[in-house]
């Protein structure tokens, strides 16, 4: 029998159709899925009807509750309990389901998962993780922003939830793993970061730690698994969005401003579909809490099916992984500092990017 | 008679030339300057020849020391101070130039500014602050790295120091203020952040606080000064920077891949070039250092003479301006804490950007 996932079916700006559809497109990808949709049944089931040949695959959960974008974490653990998400989660928490997924309320989503889920053992707090696309393929950026502030051996077990994530969904048995510093000196940057490239620099656990790289490393394949707090992590990936709508705008100026501009963009019309593929973020979808007795996957707020399908993808490619045993071995060896068991290439000298000597770009 | 602006003539990855070459297209805006340069009269003076329309507003101040790119702060301090960089600072302690511009090693620069200019009364810490590119124009954005931590104090310093560089170099008489934080409710975020807010609400400096942004809305013009502690602010701009570099890449990919895609960029290299135009660091080059007893211009190390020309124009309009009587003013203004002065339009919510709700964006 296949895996039964969970779905927030009232959670994200588009849902809940592109929960259905993303349910729809996931089922011919993974035919033995079955899916519990937590949510409105007078909302759910017409879409359902519209798709009869998945509603053998489908159950509902009803509930007219629901968190809407706008409530804040306190508010949702007050009432979120019976919503859609919080069946969702409670679905995971219950052994019902492998796995939840929802596009809803991130700071609420990760709110009512704490509660029903709790961390894992050795795990001080959980971070979001996700792949951020780089030139070759993508990495795997946390924390985005579970928690503001990070302690050496926070940053450490970071490392440790992220390089488990790197070997399910990166399919790498070794990823190359970097701290996010402001520089790739190793007596540069915060002490919690130089601490924890202490704490990671000997251990048995399946990494090559390369040490320190900085922002614009990020999408450069140096690093498969790159590790920061999450209050830089959340600036980072904000940042980074906004760069590629601030350029997205620009090239619409560019070429909107002339015929020859129309006409060129035009011809090259499949050149920039290329180009919004690859800059596409339903194509990766998903923010992954890592770090709780559960999983949970983030699909982006604005997904559309395709994206909520990616999402859902990895929910099952986790689920389908022994992830939680991985992490679990890890968090032993990381506290146990096993130094005996390092092999040659785990020593790992920090990594010098091309900018290292140049510690910042005052532009 | 003109201003005296000492520059660091070995500094950067193409120095001398651009340094002189930056200095001739300076002098074209602004004829009444006079240049002392700093740096290797063998290396200097045969560009000077070939420019014998400068050459009287030059001056060269000879050393062969120089800071290279990859030399660390600490061996800066200890053998710098008759570096070139160190004379180009020297002349503005002494009061012999007006400013001092360097394309050089910032980290060393940083090291050099603070030993021979100290802070000035009341500033902690200095900030480094550049002009970062808005879908309409430029917001001021600081620290880009000169601290890897940052108090409430000292963040609501960093407020000071924009808004004064605001005042000058975007002529706003009252710029919008905003902290970069993870989240625009204002219960998120870390606790420097939140209570820097609480003493930049109420205070007389010429400033409209607006609150907290997201690093998805530092190009949307929602503010002309956004503060961030230097850690999360190198953050922002390195991973800008990647972001960039990554699309710059993607955009060749896809453009270059096909036959018809090379001919539409060919007819659209126009848009190209206008779009070019807008991301090109050399446009606006120069990040300042805020907070010293002296004007020190950092441009970037890979810029060319236009661009050093930039860095230079930014240092001639600090040095014209009454900056650092303002910044004196502010910071007794936010010492004071002088709630009675407020305008009823510093009172200021919380900016809410579009994704408020939308804390993380799980991708």
């Amino acid at each position: 029998m296949g895996l039964t996932i969970s779905l927030d079916a009232m959670g994200g700006d588009h849902a809940p159709q592109i929960v259905v559809e993303g349910a729809r497109l996931a089922l011919q990808r993974h035919a033995d899925l079955a899916f519990l949709l937590c949510g409105d049944e007078t909302a759910v089931a017409p879409l359902l009807k519209a798709h009869p040949g998945i509603a053998a695959s489908c159950r509902v959960r009803h509930t007219v509750e629901r968190i809407a974008m706008e409530d804040k974490p306190s508010q949702v653990l007050r009432r979120g309990q019976s919503s859609s998400m919080g069946l969702a989660i409670q679905a995971v928490a219950s052994g019902e389901a492998a796995a939840a997924v929802s596009a809803g309320n991130t700071g609420g989503l990760m709110a009512l998962a704490m509660y029903s889920l709790s961390t894992m053992p050795g795990i001080d707090r959980p971070a979001i993780g996700a792949l951020w696309p780089t030139r070759r393929g993508s990495c795997v950026f946390l924390d985005m922003g579970a928690n503001v502030e990070a302690s050496a051996k926070q940053l450490a077990q970071f490392a440790v939830l992220g390089t488990a994530f790197a070997h399910v969904i990166l399919r790498k048995p070794r990823p190359r793993l970097a701290l996010l510093n402001v520089g790739a000196e190793e007596l540069k940057g915060r002490d919690s970061v130089r601490e924890a490239a202490a704490m990671l620099k000997n251990t048995s656990i399946a990494y090559e730690f390369i040490g320190f790289v900085e922002g614009s490393d990020i999408p450069l394949d140096v690093a498969e698994v790159i590790v920061s707090d999450g209050f830089s992590g959340n600036v980072a990936i904000k940042t980074a969005e906004g760069t590629v709508h601030l350029i997205s705008h620009f090239m619409k100026e560019a070429f909107g401003g002339s015929l020859l501009g129309k006409l060129g963009a035009l011809i090259a019309r499949g050149a920039f579909k290329r180009l919004e593929a690859r800059m596409d973020p339903n194509a990766q979808n998903g923010g992954v809490f890592l770090g709780l007795n559960g999983i949970v996957v983030k699909s982006h707020g604005s997904a559309n099916g395709r994206g909520f399908a990616s999402a859902i993808d990895m929910a099952v490619n986790l689920a389908r992984s022994n992830f939680a045993a991985e992490i679990a071995a890890s968090v032993k060896a990381l506290n146990e500092g096993t130094a005996s068991t390092v092999t040659a290439a785990s020593g790992g000298q920090p990594h010098r990017s091309a900018g290292a000597h140049e510690e910042i770009a005052a532009r």
